[in-house]
């Protein structure tokens, strides 16, 4: 069998952490199985090495922070190949550009064009396990990209998909996935499996265990995820395109705190108005989450949209100008909300989903500002102060503790 | 005018550091030079590199420490590259793969093969100063390999070589090559400058002002090299083919304390017993320095030579298993000791010139335990405790103090 592993930075964070990946590589190794593993810089590497640039540049290039970043891979990837070694077991390491990844020239959020895995084939056919530097790739100029933040599960699919690996494993600081963050919610279960469209939904609504870009990738090339724990040594949540109904109507229960609102109120209502607003937002790199457009009163309308909070000042200052232009009534701009999310594939089949979730929210006096929906999903956007009593109250609504 | 400009790792130590170095870069660049910038890890990367795997893996493979020590060239030539953008120039930088360094395969200590500036002479036409990752490079597995210690000047004089530059200039911390450690003797001159030869015989004996293999090459391919400080504007010391004589018997005198000195009495006087001696420290990588066989006693003779410090018990046991084969009668092994020498070109047509080095040190009665000569040096092997005082006593001898 062939698995791409993955490990993130706080699994290769010191001496200790590397061996105990060390030891979960080789523990796959010896079952007979040939490993690929893909692993992000170590801890606070990434994070030390952006602080040494700003401090010599302010606004350093985006190819030569490339160039600074990926280093911190090319660390922990020799390191952790060292230590496989010394326990025994053949190794290598191979930057981005080593194991064949060809990307976009996108400095610091470049996208994989391709991955030619001819050197990794090398390598496994001469019983080797390779570690792979992760979220890292090389331009068509010959220059070095990076993938941006989260891009390690990103190259650990690309991997999976390029040679047909039987398995992806994400290993993270969790067990797996929740119905509901684990920390904050009683009662909160891991789940045994998830659909890759739930899954999506869920790292969107700010649940935040797997990168997005992966969960897509993985759904296009059909590659079976397993989220689980470098820590523990159970088995995680596996992430594929069916999953079995377990007769639970909801998969989790998410919060999602980045968000701003904006409002506009007494927008004319005449035709290409919406446009004219979302494509401004558009080209400023804005991306915009719940929509709301109000019947009207009038010939005039209301709208109202999220926005991810860094970039709420910036959408405000937009929709000011917007105003003056069209002579629009108010703009009204709040972050002082969350949006809470239920997700699951079960929806689509059982009636009176989002019913249950009002009623929770009902119960405990929540006021709801906002609500979107989608197939598999039902957002709300709710004052901050109450987004933890929601998601507490939803859950219990949905998964009654057993007593 | 083309300028090839090394910098090691003190001179890009911090923030402040490559501040200043990026200022000695776009200074010769606005004189309307083209640049190419070698540069070293920073500071105590390499050593903190070093230690990070030794606590993983006290034998990691050499391939894989290439693969992590490189990692540091890649952070010190980035932040530099952003740094002179900072100042407002076009600037790019390239790892040793990127600047077309092909080596040998022989990691940790590799040796350049080649130099194929496609790409630094592409960004050059194009204006900007290239930095380059020294001491590393690529072999032709399409692995990174490093050229060992002290690699960064062979990689600037080897960009120099290879693009025909017009002067390449080693920037250190001191302000060029001396008579004598200017930190320890009194009154030792800075040379204008001084031969290749000379050059050579003074990094061989411990002045360590430039890495041997850089001069070489340097010498073979006729490249001048200024030796000069990054902290000072001054000029430094050009190494070149012929140097004027400037009436000087002697260009420097050097210290060596990082020698050990091991004897064999008694070997049996038949022929092929050196050679069976020293090919087996041949063998074990074992670099032997200064031989000195005596003339024997009946049909016996005594053996002794110098070898590095760190390799000294290793060549004790070789040498005790021979003195069993052969029949010798002891072997004396002792580190306390050091090799003091005085190079210079005028040598060969003066007369004298070690008689008046004898001299100095009888006048300070300090006892010469073996001598060794060639055409341009004279070293001396005495107790490591008479060291510095005999630098200075030969010194003053060469380069009287003007009162």
């Amino acid at each position: 069998m062939l698995i791409v592993q993955k490990f993130g930075g706080t699994s290769v964070k010191d001496a200790e952490r590397i061996h105990n990946v060390a030891k979960i590589i080789t523990d796959a190794y010896h079952k007979g199985n040939d490993v690929v593993a893909v692993v992000s810089a170590q801890g606070d590497t990434t994070d030390d090495l952006i602080a040494k640039a700003a401090e010599i540049n302010e606004k350093p290039s985006n190819r030569e922070m490339d160039m600074l970043l990926a280093s911190g891979e090319q660390i922990s990837a020799s390191l952790l190949a060292m230590c496989i070694q010394k326990l025994g077991c053949p190794a290598i390491s191979l930057t981005g550009w080593q194991a064949g990844f060809l990307t976009s020239s996108a400095h610091t959020s470049a996208r994989i064009r391709r991955v030619t895995p001819d050197r990794i084939k090398k390598e496994l056919d001469q019983k080797k396990i390779v570690i792979v530097c992760g979220f890292q790739g090389l331009s068509r100029y010959d220059d070095i990209t990076t993938l941006g933040r989260g891009g390690s599960d990103t190259s650990a699919v690309a991997i999976a998909a390029a040679m047909h690996a039987d398995l992806c494993q994400i290993f993270t600081d969790v067990e797996g996935v929740y119905t509901a963050d684990p920390r904050k919610v009683e009662n909160a279960k891991k789940l045994k499996e998830i659909s890759y469209d739930e899954m999506l939904e869920l790292a969107t609504l700010g649940a935040q265990v797997l990168n997005n870009r992966s969960v897509e990738m993985a759904k296009k090339y059909n590659i079976e995820l397993e989220v689980l724990s470098s820590y523990t040594n159970t088995p995680g949540t596996i992430v594929k395109e069916k999953v079995k109904m377990e007769k639970m109507l909801i998969s989790g229960v998410a919060k999602d705190t980045d968000v701003a609102r904006l409002s506009i109120t007494c927008v004319p209502d005449t035709p290409g108005m919406v446009f004219k607003l979302f494509s401004k937002l558009a080209q400023r790199n804005i991306n915009v989450d719940v929509i709301l457009q109000s019947v009207g009163r009038g010939d005039t309308k209301d709208i109202a949209f999220t926005v991810p909070k860094d970039k709420g000042r910036e959408a405000e200052e937009i929709c000011r100008r917007f105003k003056e232009n069209v002579g629009a009534e108010e703009v009204d701009y709040n972050d002082n909300v969350a949006k809470v999310s239920i997700v699951g594939a079960g929806m689509e089949s059982h009636a009176g989903v989002a019913a249950k979730m009002f009623e929770a929210l009902y119960e405990k006096q929540i006021n709801i500002r906002m609500i979107a929906t989608s197939e598999i999903k039902v957002s709300v956007i709710i004052a901050k102060d109450d987004a933890d009593r929601a998601v507490q109250a939803i859950h219990e609504k949905f998964f009654p503790v057993e007593r």
